[in-house]
């Protein structure tokens, strides 16, 4: 379908939740809210579901407020698959009417689905959407699609980030964005909890596959009172490491480990996280594994030297 | 005088010196290097004049040669002060003929002066130059501009990014300039060596003023056969911390400790710095202080706790 067919079908419908990913960043919530403000500012009523509020995204929460309303239509935004709904899923999974994404990998079982692979962010397709709705773009929409934008692109950093990328944050920097806020809290500022976890995760990483391969890791004890703000990111620390072709991140959650991989020069993080029954983009996948620490640090290793 | 009227300065000449500043920097190489590349496609002939060579930008040396030739003509890109020239101030001192600059505080004597402070980095000027002497753009200039203004936007992140900085990014993009590279090699590649150091930076951090100040320091012993490519950026690693407003460096040199402060939230660093004989920016200053470390620390942690 085309995105002018998907504002037809939006337009059809009054009531709207749009569903976020679980762990939430930048792009599902400025994405969402972008929408949510758009769908508001036509005379709709739209309610953004999260499983959790990261105060860093505090200034977007606190811009958009909906008044009490039964949902009918129900739209997910950056969400990749249902079982990334979190605590939500048991509520929303089979009930997405529409899904609006960039994820190549994208397995939502949805009736209408749009997934745009060349976006670097969904906030690219929710930017170009907007329009096509018959709303105008406002201060608070360009700061949701801001965040959406440079976070999906570590500030316009990542390979994802193209032309068409550089060219709407331009719009969005002309329709006043706080770009500089946006940066300052995104990109430039760490609270004492992540620097001590930093300091930690560096202690601990491990190198093999003659140092092509980086591995780090937090457990429970490590990430104890820290929330999401505080650990987002970390993925990207092994694979900066001159000479690391891929960087493994292993999160201890309650009952397994969340795996991260991050790649360079063209090593398929996809592929790698697909042995796992994981999967995402081919320089940033995802896959979940079960045991003890290390089990699963051997696991990936021996993984990462078959593939390396 | 105009953009124009520079262009047709230099049309008027043939052989070109191109002077760049002492710890040459992104900006002031791919500056020099995309004009070097401009002036020789028309024709004429151009060299570039540097202190020295870092190899991150081996990518843009290897692609520009000139023949040799006595120069009748010099230029200086991103050179705020005569005195940054450095080793080659002796020979350059009085001799600029045509300054092209982006810093506010340009303190250059030339006949010739064209200075635009609102741009994020030299290279937006010398985008806009190229045609206007005739030239075409190229992927080696797509690739020294996008190279100029990536650093000196530390990526689209600072706050002097606008949006045509993201415009002309855009176009040095779609003209192939190999951005995936550059974010690499400029802003996501740290060394073992550096990692390690990072590590002990922050094992041995100081806080100080209820938290709103912070200390780091490198001793000789941390820093030994590290280069300036290890050790860049690492002052601003305090100042990013939640809540601080003063971040403050200590490093280690063979007779004094130079002091880097790096301030957030309107605090004075230059204010700070005169205290102890030293200057700069309102958020950006050094100065000197000698003794033992311990000492040193001491006399920080006291300044500190006055001013904050």
């Amino acid at each position: 379908m085309t995105l002018k067919e998907v504002a037809e079908l939006i337009l059809q419908h009054n009531n709207f939740d749009i569903l976020t990913h679980n762990y939430p960043d930048g792009d599902c919530i400025g994405s969402a809210f972008a929408l949510a403000h758009a769908l508001k500012q036509i005379g709709k009523n739209a309610r953004v579901i999260t499983t959790d509020r990261p105060k860093s995204f505090g200034f977007i929460f606190e811009k958009y407020s909906s008044p009490d309303f039964k949902s009918e239509y129900v739209i997910s935004t950056d969400v990749a698959d249902e079982k990334l709904l979190g605590v939500n899923r048991k509520i929303y999974e089979g009930k997405i009417d529409l899904c609006i994404d960039h994820h190549k990998s994208n397995r939502v079982n949805a009736p209408y689905k749009y997934v745009e692979d060349n976006s670097a962010a969904a906030g690219e397709i929710i930017y170009e959407l907007i329009p096509l709705l018959g709303a105008e773009y406002t201060r608070e929409i360009a700061d949701c699609l801001y965040t959406a934008i440079s976070t999906d692109t570590g500030c316009f950093c990542y390979t994802n980030t193209t032309s068409r990328t550089m060219r709407i944050a331009a719009d969005l920097i002309d329709l006043g964005c706080d770009s500089a806020y946006i940066n300052k809290i995104m990109f430039e500022t760490k609270s004492k909890a992540r620097v001590e976890l930093e300091k930690q995760i560096l202690e601990n990483m491990i190198f093999c596959a003659d140092d092509k391969c980086a591995i780090i890791y937090t457990t429970l004890k490590m990430t104890e009172g820290l929330g999401d703000d505080d650990t987002e990111g970390i993925a990207s620390i092994p694979k900066q490491i001159e000479g690391v072709k891929m960087g493994i991140t292993i999160r201890e959650k309650e009952n397994d480990y969340k795996i991260s991989v991050r790649t360079n020069d063209g090593v398929d993080a996809c592929a790698f996280c697909n042995r796992f029954g994981g999967g995402g983009h081919a320089a940033a996948s995802g896959c979940t594994l079960k045991g003890d620490l290390n089990s699963v640090i051997e696991t990936l290793k021996k993984a990462a030297e078959e593939t390396l």
